[in-house]
């Protein structure tokens, strides 16, 4: 049996091949082999990914900073950009990618497009420098209460006094109405 | 070589096995057996999670509901719950995970705990009923632009208009100081 390729189990994650995912992957890859570093197994690596298309998939997948771990960090900026930042060395890079050589033949047929980024010289579509950045905050555990009116566990953070009684928020909301 | 079970491949996405990957573990398999589908390859399911804790990840690894694919909502509530919603049987289910049974010798240690959950019979941690939501709304594609600072791509909806140019939203900020 062959041997899958790291792309291929991508693509198993994220449930299809298309160009998003194919930018997500070239512009992760580069970013953890600019700062040296491998997958995260806990919170060592942070990323900043500044838009929520079809190319996080492979940031979480290959980063190992994924949403369930909180460094996934989404600022809704509408760029094909994200920040790769090592707990470890402190180091920060910026990749964007640009695709502004690709032939238009090539970017109206999906297939050919992925396959294009998937094999296109780096520095023909990212670019890639380092960036200073403040260490961003680690993800922290909260204390968890149960909610006056349906009784469920919420946490702290997130409730609503009432009459003095603590709502969660979907219960606090059905009482405005 | 022992073929690796469904759990261990969600920790290796994850980065590492502990109680809140084991809950969202639980919470999914059981929301797709209610609703009878399997893993979303395109946007065929959705998931409304109300927290972004490390469960998270197995919604995104064994639903297919993924931040990258769109069709992972998140809802910041502070709570152990998830909605999974199939669009093509209209049908949605309500999970919530309440470990009211479980020992306090057990909680306090991790191990434990986590092997305590991923074992635990499930009407002892878990709540299922059939809800009846709206569609939620497909990911869409918008119209990309370059910002007439810096230069790079920027999708059309996220600009900001300053004197007369066009600008991404880091810039803009950058020149209000």
């Amino acid at each position: 049996m062959k041997k899958e390729s790291t792309y291929e189990k991508l693509v198993a994650f994220h449930g299809h091949s298309c160009p998003g995912l194919a930018m997500g992957y070239r512009m992760t890859k580069a970013a953890l082999s600019f700062l040296g570093v491998k997958r995260a197994y806990d919170e060592e690596l942070v990323a900043i990914v500044e838009n929520d298309a079809c190319g996080v998939d492979a940031v979480q997948y290959l980063s190992g900073c994924t949403f369930g771990k909180g460094n996934l960090v989404f600022k809704d900026y509408g760029k094909r950009v994200y920040t790769l930042y090592s707990r470890r060395s402190g180091r920060g890079v910026r990749v964007l990618y640009d695709s502004g050589s690709i032939p238009e033949t090539i970017s109206a047929d999906w297939e050919r497009h992925r396959e294009w980024i998937l094999s296109a010289p780096q520095d023909e579509i990212l670019s890639l420098r380092e960036v200073f950045i403040e260490e961003p905050e680690r993800a922290s555990v909260r204390e968890s209460v149960r909610c006056d009116r349906c009784g469920e566990h919420v946490m702290a953070t997130r409730t609503r006094r009432k009459d003095g009684r603590t709502l969660c928020i979907p219960c606090a909301e059905e009482e405005t109405g």
